[in-house]
């Protein structure tokens, strides 16, 4: 079962403010401003760099988010917009609020994995007055779709990020899941098409970590 | 003193991969990468909204990211570029890595900020390309000088989102360090032209606060 931070719960006292009352625009904004705080208490599997902590989804939305105008120049696509990448990225795993975080190489997990995250989009998405909803809600189809040139290329970066940390904590997350190069590459199938230069570099780095016995042929 | 990640030690051997060596840009790159993760390290003074633990500024970046595109309607200057707000705030606080998270009401630690920060700016933007570098330094200078209308915006959500975590944690924070609502007031002085409509929220919320007593007159 991916773990979920459903169990928090909050103390929000926002029936008490005079001012969102007499606007409900504003009253559902807020309310969603505070709902994804939550994110930060999901935890994925990926530790950090220094290996003190796993990574949770809200650090690692940003983490993403700021590759984008790194890594830009290694998208296959150049007439991309980088700001709808970035907005993609910055939403793509509220979900994970309600649904958690499933673990990219956990079969029966992710099997009702897809019900699991309409089911939790409908609520947070649904917390924000209808244009923003269908706005973020739009955004979040159209990765999970992985289709377009920026959705493409959003998934890429999504991808590369966890692989950095795996590969440079020494395989830690690959040993303790008994994770072996086919499963990597295969999860690594997005980067591909989208960014050529950075499937270059997994590549390589595949090869290496099986070679340093970091990672299982 | 501000805390610092310094003392985190990272075991990173980037330089046991061939094709960075072969490509000292994207070998830098990848060094920022990996560098910035870093900043998930470092601690603000905000507690989240479950009042669980406090935040970390890499999370925080990520937060007020997205309230760039939820709020952007209520931005005085309605022309502004929105994707370069964001780029601002995703970068804003990098300099913490090494100058550490300096409390906002911290005299002594303010003190000597500036100072610090521009030289974590140094060594933390210098690690990467110089047309990047200068690019992403532009943007943190831009920022800190709180004169376009695109760093005004970026600083007034900078202010309201901590401020609304103190609000809905019941002043934890404000009454741990004696926060009054003159102090509170003043920090939230970017507010005032940059997003009026939130400007008025923040007032009413300071004139409840101060009502429930969860902040000092």
């Amino acid at each position: 079962m991916p773990e979920s931070s459903k169990a928090v719960e909050t103390a929000i006292d926002i029936e008490n403010t005079l001012i969102t009352d007499e606007n409900p625009r504003f009253k559902k904004q807020i309310e969603f401003v505070l709902e994804v705080d939550k994110l930060k208490q999901v935890l994925r599997r990926t530790i950090l760099i220094d290996r003190s902590r796993r990574e949770n989804s809200a650090e690692h939305s940003w983490h993403i988010a700021l590759m984008v105008f790194l890594f830009a120049e290694y998208s296959a696509d150049t007439g991309i917009d980088l700001m709808h990448v970035i907005k993609m990225l910055i939403i793509h795993d509220l979900v994970e609020i309600d649904a958690g975080d499933t673990y990219c190489y956990d079969e029966a997990g992710r099997q009702d994995q897809v019900q699991r995250e309409k089911i939790a989009a409908e609520r947070i998405f649904g917390l924000l007055p209808d244009d923003q909803r269908r706005e973020l809600r739009s955004l979040w189809d159209e990765f999970e779709r992985k289709e377009s040139p920026e959705a493409k290329f959003a998934n890429a970066l999504d991808r590369v990020q966890p692989f950095l940390h795996n590969y440079f904590t020494d395989g830690q997350t690959w040993q303790e899941y008994q994770i072996n190069s086919r499963q990597v590459l295969d999860r690594m199938q997005p980067v591909k098409n989208a960014a050529p230069a950075l499937w270059a570099y997994v590549n390589t780095l595949i090869g290496e970590a099986v070679e340093r016995g970091i990672l299982d042929k």
